[in-house]
């Protein structure tokens, strides 16, 4: 069977920084640490006032398309992911065919483009979707883009406002891809819940306990949907598990549950017996609250040991890298965390073709999915190929009132016109309302 | 290789009825026949207050389990396509399973969920996902459920108030399916077009003369598309065409553009050159306007030769019968269009297995889709479990005032309480709100 997996892979960040320790702790008379140690978060990336899902799309696919040396005739497929959309009928897809339309020869006019919403989970969907469909031989050798793009913006004050992000992420899914293959595989954990809305609104509303406890309960649904199918799933059988990344800190818990869960009735728990006991089980328990007071106990051992904290440091921790720097990006998250963990072990040297990644994402309201993916030849070219560093390096610094005159431009209910910080060069931009109310655009050389 | 397509469906109305000839006429001072003759509508489907695309969604669907004997274990998949949202990150799958979960043993945690948006044609990009997905080998035997639900409601006074309507299709999606099988062959037309948007609004901002010409431009597009992997189409190859139907008489115009096109260098545009001369050629006239002159002169009279009329009343006129009576359903309309016709047939007494269906789908901002489907055996028994016309028959004909007031509870930026008119009855229904400002629901025995 042909591979099927991503063959590229672009990201695009809002072109603000907003910096949490430096700028929002102060603001709030908090301690820097609560936001760099606890959430893990040392900045947001944030929309300049010509920004938005479809310039930040637009810019991501661009780029790819460029520097893989495609046409509009080689894409089949634009499927765009985001929770941040502006019309309720039109897609984001045809606005950012619309903007590639305008810089390259030919048209995407026989292309399927489509708009996918399930919170932070679209954008993975989207790519299962163009993997099936290349699958089901309907590609006629075409690749498939899919852009999963937000601006992850809060009300102000809300308790999720430090954990604010805005970027998109562009990738190509194709036959004999360069980066990563997808597995037929997968693990699903879904249930209808009321952890975070957007009723009609653009900045959510959250019942942030909730939609922690929802996180997890999903995750490991879906870990056993995955292991049903996949067989049982063991900490040696993959290098790094990108989760979706709220904030790092969210992982952390992720990853604990995780390992937990992989790590039951195998060498690793006889290992650990003697330091900390065998994991609890339900059965050696009277009731829920005293099985889940020992779980507790476990895991606040387990997180102290060398093994535990070895593991969470290969596997996981290098997922978070860009996530510290640029905050939730919602449907885009995910993606990051994989392009993180490539990054990362691209800079330390490591050779990790044919080696597996365990991809965890997840969306409120809410589902959680588990495939894997197998590292393929090319991977290093094309992680060498991002510019992710010199494009956080060169975002504005915003001030506290910088900050509070740019976040209601990206608030759908309010009409702001803000001057912009930073000066477009190479890039897509918003450029003003038509006569229908719809959102224009225009490339600036 | 094992066939996949669509092995039943279920059509779920708005419980109440606006009479255009009887009612709205009148009260706009209007010839009936504006209506009836020029739209081609009698009457639309409305929602009363207890009834949202989830309620609606989720009714179709439940019948469809109930009437097939499913599980929710038996469904891997639930897709909503529709552009009447209520929420910019939870999609309506969510909200549908939490209804079906109330009134099935079993739940449906392992499934995917999903929401596609793209005006009209999202529910044919749902069915096509869900293809690809059997197709791509990932279903483990389950069926995907595609459930179109829209309020394809217009602003007070606007040019579309007379083509509104409301209701779902639920589709299932399996091997070897009892009702169509659908092709690997699709052909698109899509173009970021300015036609119908919803920007941050539930009533729709449309152009609409620009609407008609950009349906017939992207469909034109697929045709050709569609003809360039599948060969060459033939009025002889098809026995229906269903196409997106936003009104009768947007239909009389594409069935006419198809038919000029797929007749031309045929055996039927020799039998017709004696009557009304050949297709005019581009290449025969010095500019474009003289050309175009020049076909709808031929459009005219190929529109009063017996040919035409034959193949129309036979091919075209039955995909209308429910649209007629229920309006625009927006992504359900081309899945109402296919009902439509093989109702029709049965109720002849045709044998239609093996037969072929010419879909064509649409969507404004825009995008156009054309597949076949094989009618295959079983398809008379599961269009004669639909109970369509006793759902038409039972709505509540509402009076002109009636109308009035239950017109803005269907509008998401008022917040409107009016009582209902109708008694539900073994269906679900809106329950009011909750705390995070959720849309909540029960079923009424």
């Amino acid at each position: 069977m042909t591979a099927v997996g991503i063959d590229a892979i672009e990201i695009w960040t809002g072109n603000l920084k907003l910096d949490l320790p430096g700028t929002f702790a102060p603001e709030k008379g908090e301690d820097p640490e609560k936001y760099t140690k606890g959430l893990g978060l040392n900045a947001s990336s944030f929309p300049d006032s010509y920004e938005d899902i479809v310039t930040m799309g637009a810019n991501a696919a661009h780029r790819l398309m460029e520097r893989k040396g495609l046409e509009p005739d080689d894409i089949g497929r634009i499927d765009v992911a985001t929770e941040s959309s502006f019309d309720n009928s039109k897609p984001v897809s045809t606005y950012v065919a619309g903007c590639l339309e305008g810089v390259f020869d030919g048209d995407f006019h026989h292309a399927n483009k489509g708009e996918r919403k399930f919170a932070c989970i679209a954008g993975t969907q989207s790519l299962d979707d163009a993997y099936n469909w290349i699958r089901a031989g309907r590609n006629r050798g075409r690749s498939a883009l899919v852009i999963a793009t937000d601006t992850a913006l809060y009300a102000r004050g809300d308790a999720g406002e430090a954990t604010q992000g805005a970027g998109a992420v562009a990738m190509l899914i194709s036959e004999d891809p360069s980066l990563v293959e997808l597995s037929t595989h997968q693990g699903y954990g879904s249930a209808d819940e009321t952890d975070f809305l957007k009723p009609n609104q653009q900045f959510p509303s959250v019942d942030g306990k909730r939609s922690v406890q929802v996180y997890l309960a999903r995750m490991r649904e879906a870990v056993e949907d995955y292991e049903s199918v996949a067989g049982d799933v063991h900490p040696d059988d993959f290098e790094f598990a990108p989760f979706h990344t709220p904030f790092p800190g969210m992982v952390r818990k992720a990853a604990m549950l995780a390992y937990r869960h992989v790590t039951r009735d195998t060498a690793i728990e006889d290992e650990l017996a003697d330091e900390i006991g065998r994991q609890p089980r339900r059965e050696a328990f009277d009731d829920e609250e005293t099985f889940h007071d020992a779980v507790r106990e476990y895991m606040d051992s387990l997180k102290e040991t060398d093994q535990y904290r070895e593991w969470y440091d290969s596997t996981i921790d290098p997922t978070l890298s860009i996530s510290r720097e640029v905050g939730n990006w919602y449907t885009g998250s995910v993606h990051v965390a994989r392009v993180s963990a490539l990054k990362t072990a691209l800079e330390a040297g490591r050779d990790l073709t044919g080696e597996t990644l365990l991809v965890g994402s997840y969306g409120s309201g809410a589902q959680a999915e588990i495939h894997a993916e197998t590292i393929v030849s090319g991977w290093e070219d094309e992680i060498t190929s991002l510019n992710v560093d010199e494009q956080l390096e060169a975002r504005y610094d915003l001030s506290w009132e910088d900050y509070e005159e740019v976040h209601d431009v990206h608030n759908h209910e309010m009409d702001v016109d803000v001057e912009e910080f930073t000066a477009p060069e190479s890039e897509f931009v918003f450029d003003g309302w038509g006569r229908m109310g719809e959102r224009k655009y225009r490339y600036v050389e």
